[in-house]
Order: structure tokens, then sequence, then C-alpha cells
């Protein structure tokens, strides 16, 4: 019989950090492909990653609504906890072998402790990283629930074993998303189709010209400065005049001072040229980003795939604080003039060459092999 | 304004473990105590814990019912769900400056999660202790989300700063169960008044002679064996013939196995020198241990109070396995014959030389006086 | 396509008034059985009723724990809350034409609503009832949130219409526990093998004497008398000598005083005539029943499956007022001196002709034939 | 000492319908308001409701987020059992002798159900009327609950008397929202100021001109229609060029549909006489529509407050139906041309004599005279 594997998406990001794995354990004759779509990947407002997973082929086993409305700090752990309680009936009903976390959202926290309560072998994608912030106190949490580690980077499995993991529970895999991002049809975007297609709201751009990607979350630990942080992010791009592409943020707490911050700006303000998008299909997503000078703003997307796909990044503020990064990357302060400045350095288009730290594009398999072969256990002790 | 200082109990020993801190706290003129009582410590089936903390003069502010009935892995699950939903209310409307979660149940983890997600700096009693078990990825999981760890040994503090916590947030308080332990009127029970009021089934016993106490919990992650485990203790205090004190387990995925096996031996034995309690209130039950030849099961009990008490325990099975340990202690597995020879070598009574492993017997006070000075943050971050 | 009937059962006592509904259900041509078991009927402590019914044959399709302990009013709520939002996942899984939500306890509100709320059909089995205390409430609500009523005697059919439903979804199919009531093998019960099988605790009668059966339930809304009300029965057991078998009382809050009530007087008191089952399966007490000289307490079974059996029946208190009544009852009050008067009567055994109040023994086939043909909708309005 | 009367809001335009309560609650000698606000009335993107109730000079006791996201109807029916259990805690904290709950929406079964069984006493504002959807089911379903009924007209008192409540408890105190609509300070609105205070989006209007309100709200049963519905309306405003304030629908299942349309449409449109709120202070909303041409679209407010003003009301579609109604309104069917057609009729501004259908201004006194001296009981048996 296939070991079931079962990996629990609830949000769009998460998703693409998971997609290639997906298709490898599907594919591995020893694995059975379970999964679960939760959280805000299940909502419109984010994106509905549910209908870009159906759309790629992947049968979803259970849908779990989870988030409480609110996006402040109770309803975060609100929905932790809710999204717990029912995960443990679907746990109970999927019986599977092992149970994939990816990362580091709040939400996580749901998925790894239903499993390890149900002692249900926990697979974590994405331990030992650091970035400061609620998410790595997460992070690390889902680390001492886990029963494997995939880690990205050989980094990030040194921490986890410093952690007191045991070593041969510990994989160096790489990014699954990485394995995405080197992996897509480099054909330039159609981008009148691309309008036609995906919506979103503001200026219809010509990007023939050079243009660039912006994504700005909220700093969950930081929130009452969202909303300032992410005026002066707009602030800079109506300055600097360069055509850009906004992508929406994700759920979060704090997401309300984001999202607000350039609803009202947008009332406020022409922005002749900035589009906004509340998402994309991954693959779609990579070649808008090929094709742009660069990314700006403070997405993770900005040090790892645009690391392995050598796309310089603005890094504005503290949020990818501690992550290992390339020589792609400037970090600067949310200040008006720095933004500007970095970002008009972005043009012309030019590439950095990768050093491969988030991946070599063969975590997927790599996930599935060790999957197949781990032996099932949820018995762990610490190593010290 | 004095620092709101928010103590979660959900247990009854829990209570035990804390109560010389919340009397600490109470007493600090920089310090105001809230105390939330949950899960089956509001349960007359586990003690009604939160009669015997009104009953010691403390204020309960909250009530948090939480214990999902089903006592199997899934329930337990749920339950920590549906607790970290309505904590995360209770918060909101006590806000508090700290939380303090208390050691590894695994209903901590509502408590640690909602205090992380709502940004409360936690504090957590008990940490970086080794013991395997679900116990263990609960303990050392809350590790990662707490903000300040208050350690019961030098070996716990040295595992915690292993694990990547800065030293400067690293307490060794000792534990403040200890002080408890020896800190109780030492005046003999009265015996006859113990069974009239206390009640309990079975023989009414004559204390005068050697007797010993007994207290055996399921081990959470070994469910099925927890009732052929019980059997093997029984089948052995029926045999060696000595008094017996019996403390019924508290609630765990899995107690079924073992309160069931009890309930099912009674039923088909005659247990003529064996007398059975739900729990005795915590001085009560301090002299009743004092006065005995030495304890037997798997409790923590054993090797924690009766190591600052000196007296001696046999340990049996792995539920104790990797916590620090006195002289006082005899390890051995669940074996009837060995159990027999082990129980009849602790008459006549003797006392061990305590090593202090476990505290000074000032761990509340000391818990306090932290409490009132460490700057309030919930910022981390690993510390290599 | 087969219209896929889901059946929610929550406790024991629903599943023996639904049962020979679900028989018919599977077997009708145009319906497809979809089974849900929840709440008390998950638990051993009331019988695990999801053992019976895997063992007669039923395949369940979901299972939702939702009982939240504590056995009081609060977690009454709670269980229903809890219960209700995972309702809707399942509900939203299995997708079915017909929802059936069984009489009156608590627990029926979480599956009503739910389906109601999501715009399932909702057919109500055993609306139109009169028992006062808040199983009255809960029923009549239910009524008004149902699409279809499937009432067990003209009587209720009358006060449905009355309330406002339109009378081409009010059917008077009889109760389906009747159908139990009279089909089963009325061979004498083998008493060894009855407590060698089924355990329970207490004296092992010789029931080729003259027996009664005796069953208790807490009355929700008198929380406080719940125990003095069992004491009150147990003294008159106690004092009039007769071999009796004593039912365990289902969950319920205020379950703990009846409860604790029977505990405690065991405790006390040497009961050498009284036997006590948590439950048997439904076939074997309705055989139980059969042999007895009649029944003594405040059940539903009194008044219902005794009345088509002619079993004269004590009915105690007024748990059961209100409720249409053959001439096989006898009322009296929680009165020690008036229940052994009215319990010697029982003696010698006796049968009263049924007058077929609560049904003909048909009501399972009918009632599949109805949810195979009435038209699906969830649009109602008063009918005045 | 002064009964306690409890009072959960659960959305914006519950509290406009409560708020003269409120204050003749608060202002009675015998009686002491404890107010709870939860679900849609603590989230910015229905208003803030919450905020609004402070600023008017209450205090809330306590807040309950329960809105499950999605807008779907499984997280309407999540969102109910989440609050349902929560309730549960805060009636225990919080002891109230009499809960009131308000009208039909799907959070006041959270409200009902939770009271209910916690026998506390349940007063019920606004039973007894028609108006078809899965707001009846939930109106008759609290009926069935409540044990005393506060309705707005002798129509629904007759009503709530058929469905079996007894005469004693149905008091005819007209609806307290009359009060609100007959009590306020009649001095024209500075728009402005209105504009500058209130912000919205759209067109900035000069409403020195004829102007009307429109407010449309998805209708529950109808989902899928409901995105379809807006745009016949708003393709009718278009048209007919008269300015318009445009007043955002409240969350819903199915306000997704009317809530996208509106914005989808927004995208699309140019429309120069259109302004959009999410809503204001309830005050200023009735000066607003007094000094209005009319009312358009599905809202409550045109059969109800517009009655007692006189105010011309273009109702459209079914959500009103059932509904006792006076002279004010014309009913119409989402056809564009009617809408056109029947909204041009509404200038000149010209006043309807009402007729006092749904009360005469003083309800909320009536309403707290009662809480003060109704017997305090929650025994209810059907009348008949």
């Amino acid at each position: 019989m296939p070991r079931k594997i079962c990996v629990v998406v609830t949000a769009r990001p998460s998703y693409s950090r998971i997609r290639s794995a997906l298709h490898a354990i599907r594919a591995h004759p020893d694995l059975e492909l379970q999964l679960i779509v939760a959280a805000s990947a299940l909502l419109e407002r984010y994106g509905s990653a549910c209908d870009v997973i159906e759309r790629d082929g992947f049968k979803i086993d259970r849908r779990v609504y989870m988030v409480m409305e609110g996006e402040n700090l109770i309803t975060s752990a609100k929905s932790v906890g809710f999204g717990l309680a029912e995960m443990a009936t679907v746990f109970d009903d999927l019986r599977p072998d092992i149970v994939i976390t990816i990362a580091d959202r709040f939400e996580t926290m749901a998925t790894a402790v239903a499993s390890s309560y149900m002692h249900i072998p926990l697979a974590h994608v994405q331990g030992g990283e650091i970035t400061g912030s609620i998410d790595e106190k997460v992070r690390h949490a889902v680390t001492k629930l886990a029963d494997y580690h995939l880690v990205a980077s050989d980094q990030a499995a040194v921490r986890v074993v410093r952690m007191g993991e045991v070593e041969e529970r510990v994989f160096v895999t790489g990014c699954p998303s990485i394995d995405l991002a080197l992996d897509f049809d480099r054909e330039p975007v159609n981008f009148e189709e691309l309008f036609e297609i995906h919506g979103g709201v503001g200026a219809r751009l010509d990007l023939a010209e050079p243009y660039i990607v912006v994504m700005q979350h909220p700093v969950t630990t930081e929130y009452a400065r969202a909303r300032q942080d992410v005026e002066e992010t707009l602030e800079a791009i109506l300055e600097c005049g360069i055509p850009a592409l906004w992508f929406w943020p994700n759920v979060d707490a704090g997401s309300d001072g984001t999202s607000r911050g350039i609803r009202a700006f947008r009332e406020r303000h022409d922005l002749p040229h900035v589009h906004f998008f509340k998402n994309l299909p991954p693959e779609t997503f990579l070649r808008v980003l090929d094709g742009s000078c660069g990314i700006v703003g403070n997405s993770s997307v900005a040090i790892r795939e645009c690391e392995a796909l050598g796309i310089p990044a603005v890094n504005i503020g503290n949020r990818q604080a501690g992550r290992d990064r390339g020589a792609n990357v400037v970090d600067i302060d949310y200040d008006r003039a720095a933004i500007v400045a970095a970002v008009r350095r972005l043009v012309p288009r030019r590439r950095v060459p990768s050093q491969g730290i988030y991946g070599d594009g063969k975590a997927g398999p790599r996930i599935a092999d060790i999957l197949a072969r781990v032996p099932l256990s949820t018995e762990k002790r610490l190593a010290y």
C-alpha cells in the first residue's frame, strides 16, 4: 500500500512553495497524495488559491474554512484554534501516514498541533530559517513538533540540528518554490491578454517599457505601522514614475493596515502607471517577474525566487531580516527618497548570477523520495 | 500601575506546580494576579481543582471549559483548538502584561499559542526538561513560543539556551512545586478524618501500619498499552499486600485505558488493602506522602517532590525517562515480580538525603521578582 | 440518481428511534443513506452507540465529536455550537439532498441549524409533541426550521399545523421506535448470558423471579433536584425489594446529579437486588423489557414503547408531562412511599392492551417513501 | 438589586433597531444594562458599529468575534456555531437576568440558543413578522426559544400567539427603530461636511438638488442572483441620472454577490452622480433620508422607518415580501425600465401620511418597563 501523504495548503504563497513537491508526490509509485485546502487559500479576497489548485489538475480532498474575520490579533488566534479543531476530524477521516506543513504562516500551527496530538508523523518544509517577527516563533515551534525537517539550505539544516533535532531526520532538499521558479515557460507575457484575463484594477500599462513588480505585506508584530509603511512605498512608486505591477497582500493580522492604506491612497491619488492584481497563477506570475526590471517591497519572493532567477530586488524594511540572501538584494528602510533612488537603479533591466542559496530546482522529487523511505515514527527526544 | 500577570491553570497537578508562585505574585507590590482556570481543572471527574483554588483563597477571574469528551487523540486536539480560540477572547478582555503557562500538558499549547499570536509576553515555567512522549514535543514547542523561561534546574537552563533562546531570558528558579513540598505542616495525618472527609472508594485502611502511595498515569504515545500496564501494577500491589493509597489518573488521551483498567480490576478482584482517591488538597497529599514508606507508579511526583523530601520511589516504565533524578528513585519495568520486589524493599520506612535537584523551596518569590523586572517584549530571534 | 438522505444520530436513544427508518431508507431503490454519528453516540460513557450501529451493519460516513465535558448548562450550549460548526463542513462534504434530525435532544439543534443555514431540506422526526422543559423549546424551534415533519401521532400533526406549518409538509408516520418495539424476537432472555456478555455492576439477579426495569434521567430545567430525585427512587427500589435492572442515564446537563446520586448511594448502601447496566443492544433491551413486570422512572420508553407493548409503567415526576399516554401508565410524584406502593402493584406480571397511540409498526418504510417523493425545497413561510 | 438586561448586538442595523430601548433600559432605575457587541458589528468592513455604539456613550461589556470568513452558506453556519459556543462563556460570566435578541439575522440564533440552553430568560424583539427566506425560519425558531415577545405590530402579536405562545408573554411595543426614526434633529444635512467627515467613494454630489437613497442587500436564499439583481438596479440608477447616495450591504451569505457586483460595475462604468457610503451614524442617516425624495432598493428601512416618516419608497424584488406595509411603498421587480420609471416618479420630493404600522415612537421605554416587571421564568409550553 502506498503511503498517504497529506499536504495542508493554507494560503496562495504556500501553494507556490509546495507545488513541485505535490507533483512529485502524486507521481511517486509508493506515495498517495491527499490534499487539504484551508484558510485564506479558500477565500476570493486572497485570490482563491483553491481554484488555481484545481486548474492545475489537483483533486482537493477536504476544504477547511477557518479564517475568523477581523484581521486582528484576536481573530488570528481564534482562526488557528478553530482550524486545529476541525483539522483533527479531517485527519481522523483521511488517516494519513505523514502530514506536511509548509513554512511559518500562523495557520501552520493548526496543522502542526493537530497532527502531533494525533500521533501522525509530521514533516515540516522550510524550517530553520530566520526572519524575526511572530513567523519566527511559529516556525521554530513547528520544528519542535515536527518529526522530519525538509529544509531549504545548509544553514537552515545547521540551525535545526542545533535546536536539538536528530540529524537523521533533517534533510536539505532545497526549497520547492525554486523548482517552480526555474522551470517555467520563459516566453514573454502578452500583456494585453494578461489584463484581459486577470483583471485587477488601475492603469492598463504598456509593459513593453521597463517595469517593476511590487509586493508589500504587513509586518505582523508592527501592526500599527503597516499603513504608514505602505504609504511610504506608494509615495515612492508614485514619484519615480516607472510602470509597476502591484500585488495585493495576503491575509495576516495587520493586513488591514496595508490593504486599507492602498485603498485610501488610490482614492486620493491618481496612479497612472500602477496596476494592482490580487494575484496571478504561479507560472504567469513568474513570467511577469522574469520580464521585469526587478522587485520592490518586503516579499520573500525577492530573497528566494529572485535569487534563483537573478532578478534584482529592493527589499524594504525588516520583514526579511535574518534571511540568507544573495547578491541580487539591496536592503533599505521605509524612506521615500531611498526607495525612489533604489528603484530607479533597477532600470535598465539586468540580471545577477545566482548562488543557488535556496535550491537547485529539484526539491520536489527529493522530498517525495524522502517521504517514501523515512521510517514512520512520532517518537522524538531532544538530541542533547 | 502594577504589571498584570495572568496565570492559566489547566489541571490539578499544574496548580500544585504553580501555587507558591501564585502566592508570591499576589503578594508582590508591583504585580497584580489574574487567574484563569480551564480544562480538566474545572471538572469534577478530575478533582475540581477550581474548588481547591477558591478554598485556598484565590479569586478565579475566568473559567474556560475546553475538554472535548472522548479521551482520544482527536478530542485532545479539538480541546486545544477550542481552548485556544476562547483563550484569545479572555486575554483580550483581561489584557495581561505577561501570561504564564505551566509545564507541558497538551492544553498548555492553547495558552502558549493564544498569547504568542496576541503579542502578549509569555513566561514558561518548567521548560528544558526531557521526558519523551508527546509532552516533550509540547514542552519544547512552548519554549520556542515563550519569551521568558523560568526553569527548574541548571541542566534545564542549559538545554533551553542550546535550543537557541537568549541567556538573559532564561532563569533558574527551581520548581515552585518544591516550595510546596518543603513547606507544609508535617503533623501526621489523622486517617479516620482523611477517609471521612475525602471519601474515595475501597478499603478504609489502618495507616498506622507502613503504607505506600500509588500514582499511575497513562502514557500518551502508548495508548493501547495503558490498560495492560495498569493491570500489571494492580496485580503487583494485590500480591505484595502492603496497604496502599492509590490516586486516580488525570485526564489525558489514553486515560480511558488506565481508568477503565482500574475499574474493571476492582469489579473482578477483592482489594482489601487498597483505597482509591480522586485527589486530595495539595497539603493533605504531601502529609500523606510524607507519612508513607514510598511512592510507586509513574508520576513525576516520585522524581521531583519525593527527591526534595527524600522519599523512596519505585518508578515504573518509561514515562519519566530522561528526567534528571536523585538517589531516591529505583527504575523498573512493567513486570509484576520486579514491582513486587521493589515495593517490598520500601518497608520499613526510611529517608534518602535530597540533592536539591529541582529547587530549594524559594522558586515562587524568585518567579515573582523576575516577572516584576524583566523588560516586556515579544520580539525574539534564534540566538545563533 | 438516488436522493441522498443524511441521518444524524447524536445519542443511543435517538438511534433506537430511527433504526427502522434507517433500514427502510437503505433498502429503498430511490434513496441512498448517509449516516453521521455524533455527540454522546460516540462515547463509551454513554454506551458507544456507534459500535451498536456498526454491529447492526450500517456504515458510518462521518463521526463528529462535539460533547464539551462539564455536564452543565454552559457546556451543553458549547457542545451544540461546536457541533454545528463542524456539521457544516460535513454537510458540505456529503452534499445530502435531505437531512434528518430526530426528536428534541439539545444536540439536534446543531443538525437543524446547520442544514437550514446551508439550504439543505430538513426533515424532522417526532415534532409536535409536548413535554415541558428545554426539550420542548428545542423541539418546536426545530419544527420552525424544518421543511418536512414526520410526526408520530395525529395530535402531534395538529399541533405542528397550528404552529403555522403547511399541511402538505406534515406527515403522520407513527414513531419508528415503535416499529422496533413491535418487531423483535420474543424469546425469553438468557439472564446468565446477559450478565456475562453485557457486564454492568451490582448483583447478578435471578430473573426467573418477577423483576422490574428502572430508567431515570435528569430533568434538565430542574438541575439541582436531579440528585435528590434519584435518591427518592433509589430508596423506594431498595425498600420494595423487587429485583430490578437499572439503566444508567444519558448525557444531559444535570446528568451529573443523577449519575452521582446513584454512585454515592451504591457506596453507602447494599443493593442486593439491583443490577446496573450502561445500556444494552436495542433488541436485547426490548426482550428484557418484555420479560419484566413493568418499567419505573421517567423515561419516554414507558410512555411510548411500553404503550405499544402493553407493559405497565410507573412514571415518576414531570419529565413526561404533556406526552399523550395510554392506559399502561400510572403517574406519581417523587415520593418514596407512593413509588413503593405503585411498584409493588406491578407484580404479578400482566399486560395492558395497546391503543396504538405512537404508531402501528410501519413508520420506517412510510418515512422512506415520503423522503423519496416530497418535492425538494427549503422555501417556507408561515401558513397564516 | 436591579435586573441585569443583556442585549446582544450583532450588526449595525440591529443596533439601530434597539438603540432607543438601550437608552430606556440604561435609564430605568430597576434595570442594569449589559451590552455584548458581536459578529459584523465589530468589523470595519461593515461599518464598525462598535465604534458608533461607543460614540453614543454606551459601554461595551464584551466583544465576541464570530464571523467566519467566506461569505457562503458553510461559513454562515460555522459563524453561528462558534458564536454560540463563546456566547455561553460570556453569559456565564455576566449572569444576566434576561437576554435580548433582535430580529432575525442568522447570528441571532447563537444568542437565542445559548441563553435558552443556559436557562436564562430570553426576550425577542420583532418576532411574528413575515418575510420569506432563511430569515423567516430563524425568526420563528427564535420565537419558539424565547420567553418574552416584544413585537412591533398587532398583526405580529396575533401570529406569535397562533404559533402557540401564551398571550401574557406577548407584548405589542412597536418597533424601537421607529422611536429613532421619529426623534431626530430635523435640521438639513450639511453635505460638504457629510462627505468630508464620512468619506465613502464616488462623486461628491450637490445635494441641494433632489436626490435619492439606495440600499440593496443580497437575498440569502437566492445566492446566485445577488450579483445580477444589483446590476439591474445599478443600470437603472445610472440611466435615470438622479443624484443617489448608495449604502453598502451588510454581511450575509451572498453579500459577496452584491458587493462584488457593485465593485465590478464601478470599475467598468463612470457613475458621476452616485456616492457610496459604508454607513453613517444612525441620526445622520435619518437626516439624509429625510432630506431625500425617497428610498430605492430592498431594505426594510423602506417598509418600516420610511412608513413612519412618510417617505416614498421603491421596493424592488421579494426581500420584503410579506411585511406589512403602508401607503408609502411601491413594489416592483428587478426590471431596469420599471425601476427607472418608479424612481423618476419620486421627484419632486413629497411626503405620504404615516399609518403608524410599526410603532408610535415610544417602543424603547415600553420595552424597559416590561423587562422590569415580567416574572422571570424559562418554563414554557405550547399554549394548545
